[in-house]
């Protein structure tokens, strides 16, 4: 019986796993980035040298899949090849490779009393990952956390339970050759859901939990947790075409955003379209729209006037499509677009095409999102398009991190003062 | 009928009052600093012009108090006068002089591609600050707020319910006469406690929610609310006093951290002696504790050896005692001393005293917490004391902020990106 096994048989095992894990930090927190990144390329070997091991146990998850009929999209997620494995390994070096923020003096100063105050960056501590079917999630966060001096337990999808499994007990065997602690990287190693819900409230001895997938998983991590949460992901993103908009700009712009991966984030959902831009371009943007295959659910204009619209519903103005529709409201000003863009947005990325500098402003300040853009795709919403390297997810919350979130967003700050007798 | 008592009445008022806030807020943002300032100005001289409304209305909840027969120490908290008036308009004129963080850009690059990329401080939003008996909280957080551009909504405890009135009333009359709306600032002017659980879950119009007040207050919130919490200030503090600790600086720094203000979240609540130095300085420990009327809850050790102490209990250990007694722990080793620690610490602030630089290097990088000293007392972790200016609370927790929050806490970042039709 191997470990994992028998900590799926443990009833207690999550509490367990969460200390060993705290304690592991512990550790973790003050090792060097040079430990740190010899350890990553250990890791990133010991994946590629047991990559069939991984395959086999991939296989039982896909297996399973296909008894169960899960869609194709679904299948290719959970997927995995000796080339995937093999990137997986390139994201560890790759991760390497980034900037180790811990251990930054982020501000310093000295008092009147000649006491010192040094601001210094450390880590978090534990960190709890939860998340859906992409195998791959597992070694990336990991990866990311281990750098950022932070120890990890994940808790994956079902799905993925063998893929899963047969991953960490990769990374632990070859965190045993390496200065980090092997129970710096927990799983789960369970299909029960109870499991995720101990971690919601285990503030003891997990520091913050990143839910990472559909938008009721995350509802569902927001609602139920008293362990701080770092919420990612559902972009309901809005392209505004204002009435200075210029014709290719937002025609590439739109379908760059719509088409390039409809079923990520910052895909865009909505078009918003000034009339006085519509008058002029409608026919153009009606054949752009059918040549791409994008169907089209519109306001009541838009029925009217578009060949092949479908009225849209309040769902489809609330939420993701995910896949090649799009939602196309039309209106009168600016400001009737930021108000939309208030009542339905995430708060992800939102996107203003016009070559009127005056109007962008006004849109640039007054839409609250993490990302706002002027004449630019929303796609540039990711870590590794803004240049961060790899991100652990994109926060859609206001505090700690907005945007996407590199190794910073992994850590916190301690404040240092060293006296010699100070009293107030 | 006053506006305030209509508010009461109407059943719907926190939702209402809280969109009102959020619509303010919208144009509270995009003022600049300057117009922030004068709208301080302009509320501080209103305050001091008020004084007598306002004293008049905190007469009722202290005849209140007093049929209540509420604690001196309550009552104190309660208690205005027109000096405490004074000081409040003299925080809001300091708070006008602090650098507004809003608009600064923390940082910026272009892409190969062209496209360039602002990330830019903004204002959180909405505020929601939960509170207890202190009516100075109501005009402190409102003048943090406003200057770091968000709306606020206060929920004050029903003690103070006259006196909060009064003051916001006299707010909200000020901001008339400012660039700010008056709806930025709102009191939810109501005992009903429920209208607190009702922000709690209120996350499509207030950002983040702030409580102030005794530990099960924080706890309430944290446990209940979907709106992110930013916690504050339960300080279960230790003075680690090494076995090469400096008599002098041991004894200072503990009698100041114990005595100048033991309410107080950054006091002492512990003692952590290292049995070599209390062998040497046992007596003089005695002396200096009961000089100062101190009394001891021990360890078996302390027991056995002090005159006047009581067995420490779980809670002792645990808990803050907010008054003159002290718990006493005696270990061997700095090991020992950050175990007990990392049990039973707060993450607040935690100091060792030591004449050894590396046992003071171990201690400062292993104690995880907002706060740690080398040979100064705790007392400091306070944003008038590190020179941050008015803050509006002390941050436990590790993300957004941690310590003391000065008006850089109260806001996020937007990633403001420009191009010219760049696409993925």
């Amino acid at each position: 019986m191997s470990i994992l096994e028998s900590d799926v048989r443990n009833k207690t095992n999550v509490k367990e796993q969460a200390k060993a894990a705290q304690k592991a930090s512990k550790e973790l927190a003050i090792l060097n980035e040079k430990d740190k990144n010899e350890a990553l390329f250990i890791l990133a070997d010991e994946l590629e040298e047991q990559a069939s091991f991984i395959l086999n146990e991939n296989e039982k998850d896909l297996q399973n899949g296909r008894e169960k009929d899960f869609s194709q999209a679904f299948m290719d997620r959970l997927s995995l090849t000796e080339e995937r494995i093999a990137d997986f390994a390139e994201g560890l070096r790759q991760v390497a490779g980034q900037d180790d923020p811990v251990g930054e003096t982020v501000s310093e100063w000295t008092l009147d009393n000649g006491m010192r105050v040094e601001q210094k960056r450390v880590p978090l501590g534990v960190i709890g990952m939860i998340y859906e079917a992409r195998p791959n999630v597992t070694v990336d966060a990991t990866g990311l956390a281990l750098k950022s001096g932070n120890a990890i337990v994940l808790k994956g999808g079902s799905s993925a339970i063998h893929s899963n499994k047969a991953i960490i007990q990769v990374i632990q065997q070859g965190l045993a050759k390496t200065s980090i602690p092997a129970d710096a990287a927990q799983l789960i190693a369970t299909t029960d859901r109870k499991a995720s819900s101990e971690m919601f409230t285990m503030k003891e001895h997990i520091d913050v939990l990143i839910p990472r997938g559909g938008g009721s998983l995350i509802n569902t991590v927001v609602n139920e947790a008293t362990v701080p949460v770092l919420e990612t992901g559902v972009g309901n993103c809005h392209i505004y075409v204002d009435k200075e908009a210029d014709l290719e700009k937002a025609l590439n712009i739109l379908i760059n955003a719509k088409t390039d991966r409809p079923a990520v984030c910052n895909a865009a959902e909505t078009l918003i379209v000034h009339k006085d831009w519509l008058n002029e371009y409608q026919s153009v943007l009606e054949n752009v729209l059918k040549e791409h295959g994008i169907s089209v659910h519109g306001d009541e204009f838009v029925v009217s006037a578009f060949a092949d619209a479908v009225p849209a519903s309040e769902k489809d103005w609330a939420e993701e499509f995910l896949g090649l529709s799009i939602a196309i409201k039309t209106v009168e000003s600016t400001e009737e677009a930021i108000e939309h863009i208030d009542r339905y947005g995430t708060k992800h990325s939102e996107a203003i095409v016009t070559e009127d500098a005056a109007t962008a402003e006004v849109f640039m300040s007054r839409i609250d999102a993490a990302a706002v853009y002027h004449n630019a795709s929303t796609r540039f919403t990711d870590g590794s398009a803004l240049g961060f390297g790899a991100e652990i997810g994109i926060s859609t919350q206001k505090l700690h991190a907005r945007g996407p979130m590199g190794l910073p967003a992994l850590t916190t700050t301690k404040y240092c003062m060293t006296g010699d007798g100070q009293i107030r």
